[in-house]
């Protein structure tokens, strides 16, 4: 029986309860982080802390034992027997019910499950989809939420056009990121991504990498741009936690170019990077 | 011991148990309906009934014995001796885990619960935020999801400046709706709310309204407005499915009029309205 971690204790995944009156369940009332977990160790850590401490802060929910957060997915990777897995950490607001302003002092449900972590698909295929837009005034655009029907709506829309994932567009028209990882691409040698006033995530692979290019002497362009950067560059790819770097082979129907040296340079610092 | 109603069956609220793999919880794959429940029934159900049907669809989720819902509800109310009460209803993918695509042949959540029916506020405040916007092109501004973490924050912020509920624009900047409540004005006369197409909920009790006013021979003009519309306002309210209508005392720190002729014709014309 696959075991989870629930508010301190390890259990049996059918033993566990999320009460019915649990905001998250009720109303996207939380936050999240998927991990990397190998070698004994959370991957980067303290990039998933502080942005799952941002979140919280934002939606000014305290998680009891933040500092314990670390050692409990070990812990709960120990109890299933996972030397490499994909972990997920949920807190949400907790057992309040339904109204929009939740009462204070109720005590926030933490969830941690994991599984075996998946290998990195070679390369995707991706689409630019219009059934969802991300706004960076919202803070489901900005934070990590358990708060993604139109992402999931993006993602079967793309899979409905036969891609693998979605691109998803800003308000405004510009790139913001895929439907569950940031965007990257290079061209003449730069390398562009879309600034988070584009509604992206604040990726960890994504600061991780940015600053091993920044180490480098390399700045990263982040900015504001059209779709069709995207058709001229010499390789583009998709960064998460999970994953790291995945090439983009396609968009929008059109073969993009896969220029090998740079994906497998990207590849390699996203992998060393702290 | 509070009940609730749970895939067919009725509970003690502390042994309902939702999975903590429910999609629901995970990512707010979900939909939902707040019902008012009085004299036996539910009111409007079949806006209701319409309402989460078509944000089902959308979402592609089948919700099993869909025509046994309101025997549902009356039992629950039932059981737990409320002769008028506020349900509500809410429907997730279910516990199939927290990936973009979810697998198929999931058997969904169906959850009711419900609790004595709150007294319409006399009047409200309103304020005009900048922290969340509404976009019709996502599913999560058209169709009641359990995904609210965008008008979670506008309530908080609108809390924050001493207003009782957040009048929330659309992204291109036109009133959109309050944050859990339909919005009208009359003006000269006339009656106005935000077009469908700025992003508001096709709310119950808005249709309601707009179908007793032109079974009088009004109609009630659908537009894009700037938020200084409601400033020349003789009247302006607010509407859901739990009050019917309330007026706006304030909005943005500015007394608005309460032409009360106006407000209390609105008022009962909505409750009246099937």
């Amino acid at each position: 029986m696959t075991k989870v971690w629930l508010n301190g204790e390890i259990l049996d995944a059918d033993a566990a309860r999320i009460d019915p009156a649990d905001r998250g369940f009720l109303l996207g009332d939380g936050a999240f982080e998927t991990l990397r977990f190998e070698a004994g160790a959370v991957r980067r850590w303290p990039r998933h802390r502080a942005r799952l401490e941002s979140a919280l802060k934002q939606i000014e929910t305290a998680c009891p034992d933040f500092a314990g957060l670390e050692a409990a997915v070990t812990e709960l990777c120990e109890a299933n027997a996972l030397e490499r897995a994909r972990v997920r950490l949920t807190v949400s607001r907790g057992a309040s019910g339904g109204g929009l302003a939740p009462p204070a002092g109720v005590a926030p449900t933490v969830l941690i499950t994991a599984d075996a972590l998946p290998d990195a698909p070679q390369a995707l295929s991706a689409t630019l989809i219009e059934s969802a837009r991300r706004d960076a005034r919202n803070i489901s655009s900005r934070f990590k939420l358990t708060h993604y029907a139109d992402m999931l709506m993006a993602r079967r829309d793309a899979l409905r056009q036969g891609a693998d994932m979605a691109l998803v567009l800003s308000a405004e028209g510009h790139l913001s990121s895929a439907d569950s990882a940031n965007l990257f691409w290079v061209t003449a040698g730069r390398v562009f991504t879309p600034d988070l006033s584009c509604g992206c995530l604040p990726g960890t692979s994504r600061a991780a990498l940015i600053a091993a290019l920044e180490a480098e002497g390399e700045r990263v362009t982040e900015g504001r741009f059209a779709p069709d950067a995207l058709m001229q560059a010499e390789a583009a790819f998709v960064t998460n936690a999970v994953w790291g770097v995945v090439p983009l082979s396609r968009v929008a129907g059109h073969a993009l170019a896969l220029a090998d040296a740079t994906l497998r340079r990207m590849k390699a610092l996203c992998e060393v990077a702290p």
